[in-house]
């Protein structure tokens, strides 16, 4: 029994209105296993590296994560990104992006990781999405897929093909407008379900998230942070939450899928209080019990009629 | 023992990409007076037409809502509003301003209004809303306003002015960082709190609304419509239910407002469904209780840890 999380462990350089940092550690694969790592114990990387990411890898073993099923390439550089927010903080510009050992990724599945009963297939081209998958020779009870307009517009047809075997997917609101060529959140979903996946979580940022399945809606919110210093790795540490919960609590419904968005949402919101990974380093399990407390005050009414 | 409304009662002509009208019936008093009719039984309006409404003031007699502080002006043409909505339908552009009878504005608030405990000031000018307000004998229990982007431009001063007599202001999350000059809607909130309402509620649109107030902090969600086919008027419905609800149950408190707030929702999900008034003037207690059941349904989670 475990939870196998394969995507990117890589390096950042990230620029705010809050300041500027050199390469720090970054990578959808780290954020989702470090977020996961907090509510369950068998968390189990697939990715590649290059030599230059040295004893960086202990950010992640000193969480616990199992990282046999990242390589390390003698020689190699680790995937670097650059990127610089707005003002606003929800818009974007990418300044760099090197491939590195990334360019060549073909992942490798380690004998241990057949015990893998939830899989995340993290941000990452969706070849090397599908490629994991028929790497495990059992179909897992969870399979979750978060991607990003980028591979919709370079790689559609490998998305549409592996989203067919994925239970949920995580996008967000604007990415589900364009896979589904639809405006209307409420008949996207419904089209992208028919794409695949029985469940779909619409990440809208600040705004919170929607999931849809089982033919119900679910509206979490996202705590209103006074300041958001850096949202890198927010999608990621909400995928890693919501699947870490759901491999802790083992059954998978949408009761139990509303609490996995919340604990999700809990997640990303300390993600991006700090520079890249740091918050998410040495969290206790009180910050994360306050933290809810505060979804579900934010969160509850009592209408009585 | 009632609640007093101030704002336009006006005719609008709408283009959205579902379709067109002719002049139909609008005016912030008006969607936000049929909003708290449902509500509430003593709803006065306080508002300015031309003789050219004619006998479309049944619309809102029709649901027992007081005009008598509506005045006619004989010979005078109505406020005429024109939009069109782009695809988004979060953005519009104007086409037509005819202030007409309302560029003379001067609110007339009957003896038989003197009882009003709770006051909406609906979306209008700061002055006629401070006008309204210095006209009534005694404070009423709860002052809520309602305002937009465009009078923050034209009569800044005016609506700072008028703000520190009010409880609960109401605007949305652009509107919010341009009045407290903070692009953080934690911050922003409480720069507005100091310029005079206790209470300050964030509309968000499809987004849902926040609620400040009390230290505390309520996120009410949207319900995700398939289609919204008009939202002219959603703002003020909104208002409408919110104060509406809070008129009804008499005591104003932290969670009294929030399920104002998702009253003034429920309400404002039923307004988009339809061009202009068309779907608030007919709904039935059933209707209101189902979509109260769908928020909840919609908002509901349970941890336990």
């Amino acid at each position: 029994m475990s939870l196998v999380i394969v995507g990117t462990v890589a390096f950042d350089a990230i620029e705010t209105p809050f300041g500027k940092t050199d390469k720090i550690v970054g990578g959808a694969a780290t954020f989702a296993g470090l977020s996961a790592s907090y509510l369950y114990d068998k968390v189990k990387l697939v990715s590649v590296i290059g030599e230059d990411f040295g004893n960086n890898m202990e950010i992640l073993t000193d969480r616990g994560i199992d990282v046999e099923g990242v390589e390390v390439i003698p020689g190699g550089k680790s995937f670097f990104w650059s990127g610089k927010y707005h003002n606003d903080m929800n818009s974007r510009d990418t300044l760099i992006t090197e491939l590195n050992v990334l360019a060549d990724f073909d992942p490798k599945v380690p004998a241990s990781y057949q015990d893998c009963e939830f899989l995340l297939l993290g941000n990452l081209t969706p070849q090397v999405q599908q490629s994991t998958l028929d790497r495990l020779k059992n179909t897992p009870k969870l399979v979750v897929l978060d991607t990003m307009n980028f591979w919709m517009d370079v790689a559609l047809d490998d998305l549409k093909s592996v989203l067919k075997k994925v239970d949920v997917l995580t996008i967000n609101d604007a990415e589900a407008r364009q896979l589904a060529e639809e405006y209307s959140l409420v008949k996207a979903a419904k089209i992208i379900q028919e794409m695949g996946p029985k469940y779909l979580i619409i990440k809208k940022g600040e705004h919170g998230a929607l999931l849809f399945g089982d033919g119900q809606v679910f509206s979490a919110p996202a705590l209103p942070l006074a300041d958001v210093f850096d949202p890198t790795g927010a999608g990621d540490a909400f995928a890693g939450g919501f699947i870490g919960y759901l491999a802790k609590v083992k059954s998978v419904n949408f009761n139990n899928m509303k609490n996995a968005v919340i604990y999700g949402s809990a997640l990303a919101s300390f993600c991006v209080e700090e520079f890249g990974t740091k918050r998410l380093q040495n969290l206790t399990q009180e910050d994360i019990s306050l933290r809810l407390k505060q979804f579900i005050a934010l969160a509850k009414f009592e209408i009585s009629e």
